[in-house]
């Protein structure tokens, strides 16, 4: 199946960067946007769901027996295993507003466990992708995941779930702070996982994610030399999961924090 | 003194963008680059130096009577009561580690009053921009500062400073979450206050900013419609103050909150 990964790998990227290119068209003209509230920080816009369309309409083409899962439209049940786990733009509340920091991002798996992920950034035509077992890399170039020892050797990102407490948030910051640590937060979930990947942060932590939202960079932390708390491969793409992901050395105390945080 | 501040402020937009240049090559090349701690979060690298000369090599030609007051260089006084404030690297943290959130930032005061200011993001090549009473714009495009009546309606940029209490930033999270706000945090102020300045974020808030951090954003901010606390124009130069800046409807409600967390 290494091969076929492989496929599957080259194909997620050149989509990724084409639908990023779709992404920066309404990205570019933000004023005719349509843009509907699904909830507190849920935003959707005809953005998201016209890219979405684009990236299935795609992968029905090239491979037309496996599942797809997204954010915006109806699930599509495969016959080959292999279900492709999509997010047409992350961070939207960041597109909808005009901060450029947002991705688009595509993963692939088998049996519940993600065997490629891709994250593109249009806005600094970065793009981050790695297959189980390959490595990681952004751009062509190999990247590795921080050998930071101390939290106080750099930034961790962390997100603020709708699905999950405030209250919980505060306390992991307090701790964070606490141990000389500092928070960094784009609101962009993937891009920040992406960004741990890289070792540009030495971390990413959220109480709860969706499936489509870290998968991808989950993938390319391990990829990349770290550590992530395994989700449940039975329950992760309909349910989401608990993230914490960073550099090896780091991971076991940013476990420890977010164990006395998100207890409640 | 307008068409001088226009003069300057034309000269700032061009500076502005050619030291970005010049901060792009050594960012392209970060595996060769010297960085050196001056403390926890407190990073300077070659780049920072070296921009910052050109900078100001640049205004010494240009404006030979001016003073000029930058983040790693000595203080030079001048003649005519301008004086210019920069940073030719806002984000150190990001750019030494490879997230593309950095900036150049250029301002220049008159008897400790804001009345141009330049803030330069060469990643996505925005420049934002504005003289006092002209205006503010990104990329020849008027922007506005946000018409929010709710901190629940987007987020606040917020910022972690070694000048101040890591307590306070907690509880002015707390008290800004139980309002059903978001905190933003991409690690560099100057150009969360851009982003403040068009409407991007609600608005920015630190408890110590040192000038050249701070006061081409804040300018930028009142010239888009928002409120700024007005700093003291005897210290700021020297000292520099707290910074809360906002659109004009959730500005009272961001300074009762910082009034609350930054009492102690």
């Amino acid at each position: 199946m290494t091969d076929d990964f492989d496929d599957r790998m080259h194909f997620a990227i050149d989509l990724a960067r084409r639908a990023g290119e779709l992404g920066l068209k309404y990205f570019r003209d933000l004023d005719n946007l349509t843009v509907e509230s699904k909830g507190h920080q849920d935003l959707v816009s005809e953005a998201d769901r016209e890219v979405e369309l684009f990236i299935r309409a795609a992968i029905a083409e090239a491979y037309p027996q496996d599942g797809i899962v997204g954010e915006e439209h109806a699930a599509v049940t495969g016959t080959t295993g292999c279900v492709w786990v999509i997010d047409p733009i992350d961070g939207t509340a960041n597109f909808v507003r005009g901060i450029p920091a947002w991705c688009v991002v595509i993963a692939c798996a088998r049996d519940g466990e993600t065997v490629v992920g891709v994250i593109h950034e249009p806005s600094t035509d970065e793009t981050f992708y790695g297959r189980r077992g390959g490595g990681a890399f952004i751009n062509g170039k190999p990247i590795k995941a921080s050998n930071a020892a101390s939290l106080s050797e750099g930034s961790a990102g962390t997100g603020l779930s709708n699905r999950a407490s405030t209250k919980n948030v505060v306390v992991l910051l307090t701790l964070l702070l606490a141990e000389g640590g500092v928070f960094y937060r784009n609101a962009s979930g993937a891009l920040m996982l992406a960004y741990a990947a890289s070792g540009r942060l030495l971390g990413y932590v959220e109480e709860h994610m969706n499936a489509w939202d870290c998968l991808a960079g989950m993938l390319l932390v391990e990829e990349a030399g770290g550590t992530v708390l395994k989700p449940d491969p039975k329950t992760v793409l309909s349910e989401g999961t608990q993230v914490i992901a960073a550099g090896k050395q780091v991971f076991p105390k940013l476990r420890a924090l977010c164990s006395e945080a998100f207890r409640n």
